[in-house]
């Protein structure tokens, strides 16, 4: 039986990971992908010690770090936890490759992309359908592509994608972009970069790569564009599905106190799948390493 | 009239003010010292992202960081703040030094080392009394020195004493010392460290310089021990004292939420002076991003 599993490698789980390492607990963390979001981050500019480092540096320099103790925990990078049930003595966590015991948990799991839900997007995804203009962008050079979402995600994509494609629409469902003003400004002002407003989405066109996209007007007209290219950029959903027994918000979020801990005694949550209103790197890391303490703590004090 | 004051210079005050400076806000940083505590750590290893850095070297970390954004905001080093008020609209800080008005405020003083409260202790301050011994080991090479502490802080300053001091004593009040085992046994194998318990500390000897201290037995006895230099590690407390309109712990701790909101609405506080329970970097880095990313809200939802 495992001290502790953390499930999620990204900032918050890593921070965790360093303090716990340091206390020669039986630890196993269990990642999609050692990085998390940060990996799709273009620039960070806001963790205290780094000015000005994209998500991929960044991560190099939390895996140096944790180079330092990978004797003292296990690693399952690509494993993904499919449920978490209760069981004498803690927990069993299931994964799409065996099934570990363990005294406690620490969530960090982080968000993912929220999907347009629409026909053609599952079909067409990685077929001219992305979520990620950082990682993706360079490979839409010289053609039209099609950005939806109406807030600073959108913005920031369009921007980036500026260096790189012909032309660039940011196609929203409302009446108008809503964000930060320096980045209003900046799409304003790009010759390559127009918006699209009152216009909902309804499905990827394409044959064996993204040819368009079929959007519906506020007068419930039926229209299509042209596009070789489909940016989803309509916010976040907190990856939790996987683990029913702790109190969540509407939205999935998982709900944690001022130290981190659960509904559920044994488990604690920490960074941008719990309901903790920032969603930042900086935030998560300070999160994860609290809650790394609460555990330490806990499981002194059940001394076995 | 300020956005916001920053009350304070560590890691939880310098990560709010890289948020704060991006914003574009009419900031004001006030600080004994930029870096605060860290400064005074030999070496930190739990900051995700650093693997080994001494405190030192990390502050410079941070400075170089701040200096991206050195337009962005005033600073006031070595200023101290004497009162905080309630005015029309926000609030009046008082220094010093000078007055200055604000809407919002950011408490992130941090903690200080605690005092004896014994005869000798201010007057032979920086003449053999010290309260930190990563700074001052140094000046007691091959010098005899007493640990005034019954915990991980006195075994800690002992242990880094041993490079320098020829004896150490570590005399405490209680029957043993209590603690980190790995600590524990490091003391216990020091030929140089021995302990001395059930010691009440009542008195700092000396003439011009340290010469020893006076103590109390078990049995209420006075006794003498000779020493060159006399290190006071009995713990922190928080730096709060000059805020009176906040709710606080017994021990003077700032009452935060998870939000890092304090009892009064437009001041906040982060880090070490708060009743978080983990008082480390990467905690006060997360808790000041978190405190500046709500001050940034409200100063948005105020519209003036």
């Amino acid at each position: 039986m495992y001290d502790c599993i953390v499930i999620g490698g990204g900032p918050a789980g890593l921070a965790a990971t360093i303090y716990f390492a340091r206390q020669k607990l039986k630890l196993l963390v269990i990642t999609k992908e050692v990085g998390g979001q940060t990996l799709l981050s273009s620039d960070v500019e806001n963790y205290l010690g780094f000015h000005l480092i994209d998500g991929l540096h960044l991560v190099e320099n939390f895996k140096a770090h944790l180079k330092d103790y990978e004797k003292d925990f296990e690693l399952k990078e690509g494993e993904r936890v499919t449920s978490v049930e209760k069981m004498k003595g803690g927990f069993s966590v299931v994964t799409d490759k065996g099934t570990y015991e363990t005294k406690t948990i620490l969530v960090a799991t982080g968000e993912k992309h929220r999907e347009l839900g629409v026909p053609g997007e599952k079909e067409f995804y990685g077929r001219g359908v992305t979520y990620c203009a950082t990682c993706d962008a360079p490979l839409f050079k010289d053609k039209e592509v099609i950005v939806v979402g109406g807030g600073n995600s959108a913005m920031e994509s369009s921007l980036f994608l500026e260096k790189y494609a012909a032309k660039i629409v940011i196609l929203t469902i409302n009446d108008a972009l809503k964000g930060d003003g320096v980045l209003m400004k900046k799409v304003q002002a790009s010759e390559k970069i127009s918006v699209l407003a009152n216009a909902k989405t309804t499905k990827v066109l394409g044959d064996a790569f993204v040819t368009g996209m079929e959007y519906e007007t506020k007068e419930g007209e039926k229209k299509v564009m042209k596009a070789q290219g489909v940016f989803i950029e309509i916010g976040l959903v907190p990856v939790s599905d996987f683990i029913d027994i702790v109190k969540k918000s509407k939205q999935g979020e998982i709900e944690v106190n001022i130290k981190n801990e659960t509904s559920v005694p044994g488990i604690w949550a920490a960074g941008d799948v719990t309901t903790v209103t920032e969603k930042q790197i900086a935030v998560a890391v300070g999160e994860g390493s609290k809650a790394s303490l609460g555990i330490i703590k806990h499981l002194q004090q059940r001394d076995e």
